[in-house]
């Protein structure tokens, strides 16, 4: 077999030492195949031995052609954020049910993947957002979101009030829970709960979602993704930002949050006879009835 | 004139010198009517040299046969779970912007209220909602709420989960932001924001609004008054219940919030011809149209 | 036994041959009892030779102490509107999955009535509307219904524009499809498709939920269920007036649509067990996830 | 003054006599800037004695480089819909207040067509729909759109069934009053008030929004503008397709409707300093609050 990809690294879910057994088979099955694999170091302390290099994710960037991640969607989020700089084409591998990211069963992945190698797969490139914080003149804070960045009231007990510019024009002021800023991937998540639509994967564009929004009057508003935004708090005592439900920072009163599209795209690797809008109904149960 | 209230109790807005001195012409105003003024003690802090008499809130609950209170229908929610208990019917005088609760103008109050005096009122009976939470064999808090109990996961990073029980059966787990069990005054505030019903408030019911639900088939449940809710908490930790906005109780995974009707009604006097679609209209822009 | 139903009237699905075999069954148990069976006249042309009276609907009000309906949902909200004037309790079965009406299921039938008959039952009261149309001062239509009273634009090309009235005060003028005055029993149906609210069947109220609202800031309101409604129709070429989905009526310009709740309930026998919350979850779908 | 378009042809609102006066003033005075300029015959029929030539719509997209419309959205949908094969920009003059395509006021707009005439203008380029229907081997229909492509029930008395399919994909089946498929232009219209999200004009891009849904689960979805949909009506007595609710067709049972983006767009230009955002606000009332 000739496969594009000679070097391949195994990511699992943090912490999740019931990953180590499937990891160590699939990393077995590609040597054989003539490969060569290297394990995540955070992964590989779950691991017996074995005799695979092991490299922090931010070392091996540049030694590896490919990342095949074992876990959820949250783990390749999170895998992908990180890795989103290195132009690695990603492949989800799913513990569970099928997710919209990880879409190979931890079951037949050794099939699946082995038919990827030999080149049945589709590329799918997702838009990612970067976003930063600043407070005055000084830069605070930044961070990748490949889902969502969301500011939210939390444990503040009255809502927020803040005001939105996009290109340097102004939106609207709100008073809501919180505001989500949505890429098409985080669209089915929670940018779904508080009301937004569903965006096609492969459309380039920026959801905006206010969560429980005061006025009766708002609608969510989907973008182009070369909009620039910028978010001003105007009472911001325990307003937090979070970046794909996983990381956060918290803001100041008069805090700026700019949010625009990441330079560089997500580049998924699905099974050929991938369907998103079987996702869509499987998982949401999208359109379900009796 | 012979008024049914003879003795009247004043209560302004939580920390707000500026009451001083309207609340002291409007108990001027009535004293020269012949009636007897009463000033609740917080805010009596406030005010400068004045002959009335002071009392807490809770030692003027015999002697008061009408509330007037002066600030916005926050204060007016705060001040009606005092003293639900003690039938004391309650006018509302709005500083700014009338509001639902509070529909008299500070301009023209002194009018108004003299007409209320001598009859010119309608009497609204608004129902209240009493939270009692349970650890085990423990019961650790209870509390009224005029609009609603709030069940917020705050700043948790996951969603929360948890089941509803109604009289004994179960209706359904949720994953949420939150859950909304709302008064039908209520049902304008947070509940509103979150996706619920407007309900009318001689209506005599329950709305239970999710918070950005996790799944797409939610859509909220409107109830008889007399229903028990039960909401037992999965994952609970930073979960928090919020009455009305002002208080607030961290639960334990694992609690129980129990909520039913409150046994005694709030007495909210109004002026005639107050119109409950009107502030509906003008207040929330509901089905407003250029 | 000793029924306090003694004669019984059976009514089946309109144009429906399928259901003569199961009503005549069941007819001939009921017989088997000592119970009277009445047939519906209509039923009774797809019935074959049988030894039981024929009666219109409207011939056995007098005769009958309960009514059986075979078919689904829409056929039981076709008898009721019917039988609503004359106190017959209704009992529905269903042909496949149970409905909200109609939880008996065909197949376990005869042991669930006879249950039923020996005082196996609960009782349930729901609430009707009544509509009147008039047209100047004459008054050109009159209906009752179980679910809902429509007003839809149809095929018109342009939104319908009417103003809404409730007891004598102006709600407001909306523009849209169409306008559902919904029951508890109707929250269920079309009201739920235009993003009603659900009602608890033991609520008395009417909800009143736009269809395709021009608005953003609409949303739908719940009235007490002594509301008098009226909808003065602005521009009404083609628009419809439905009841029930069932029968309808096209209005003229100028048209003026009162409706209120009936004065008489419909009173539905349900088995032992029988749970709401339970249709909603299995019929609607409601809150299902994985 | 030189102008990039010598040729200019003034198109007035159907069936409005009021258009005639302030459409010749503007004739005059383009003519007197020394421009060619060309009246919609449909149009003329209204004007008094003028010198200007006088062309059917058709027969004039060879000679004209700008062509001004005057009247309101619904007219400029209607002339962009004719003229869309054929490259010619189009200006919006609104008789009343400002539209989302006609944004240019009546009273002003010498001044401001004038400035336009030497380049102070921005050129926006919006996507239309292609939809053409077939029953069996037949193709029976075709239409172009500017807002939507909705399938209605009308007054057909239950909800239509129907599958739809997105590049040979099965998406769906759903039950509903209709299915607006829309484009961004669109997303401010029909599609709005059946609860769609608003895609900004810049994107290209579908939306498809049920309009009442039957399921609780359904979620408007957006597409990219290069999907091909089809539309298959299972149940389909009495539905109709309708294109910018202008032009419509009655569909018959097994009919397919097939949708996808039309090869050409229409180019608006707008006079320099026009905000979509602001029109989103002033127009539709959008995130208004006291």
């Amino acid at each position: 077999m000739k496969s594009p990809f000679q070097t391949i690294a195994l990511i699992g879910k943090y912490n999740s030492p019931e990953i180590a057994e499937p990891l160590l088979k699939l990393a077995d099955f590609l040597a054989n195949l003539g490969l060569n694999v290297v394990v995540d170091s955070v992964t590989a302390n779950h691991l017996s031995k074995h005799p695979y290099t092991v490299l922090e994710l931010d070392r091996m960037v540049n030694n590896v052609e490919l990342a095949v991640v074992l876990g959820g969607d949250g783990t390749l989020l999170n895998v992908a954020r990180m890795l989103a700089p290195f132009d690695i084409p990603l492949v989800g591998v799913n513990q569970g049910r099928l997710g919209f990211l990880t879409d190979i069963s931890i079951d037949t992945m050794q099939r699946t993947i082995s038919g990827m190698l030999r080149g049945d797969y589709v590329t799918e490139k997702r838009m990612l957002l970067s976003a930063s914080i600043s407070r005055g003149e000084k830069h605070v804070f930044d961070s990748l979101a490949f889902n969502d960045v969301v500011i939210h009231r939390g444990n503040n007990s009255s809502m927020l009030e803040f005001e939105v510019r996009i290109d340097d024009e102004y939106l609207y002021n709100q008073r809501a829970d919180g505001l989500i800023v949505s890429t098409p991937t985080g669209s089915t998540a929670y940018a779904l709960s508080a009301g937004g639509p569903i965006l096609h994967p492969a459309l380039e564009a920026i959801a905006l979602v206010p969560v429980a929004p005061h006025t009766l009057s708002n609608r969510p508003i989907v973008l182009k993704s070369e909009s620039k935004l910028e978010i001003l708090m105007h009472r911001s005592d325990e307003a937090r930002v979070r970046f794909d439900g996983h990381t956060h920072f918290d803001l100041h009163g008069d805090d700026k949050v700019l949010v625009s599209r990441y330079s560089k795209p997500v580049c998924l690797l699905h099974p050929k006879g991938h369907s998103y809008y079987h996702t869509l109904r499987e998982k949401l149960l999208w359109n379900q009835t009796l």
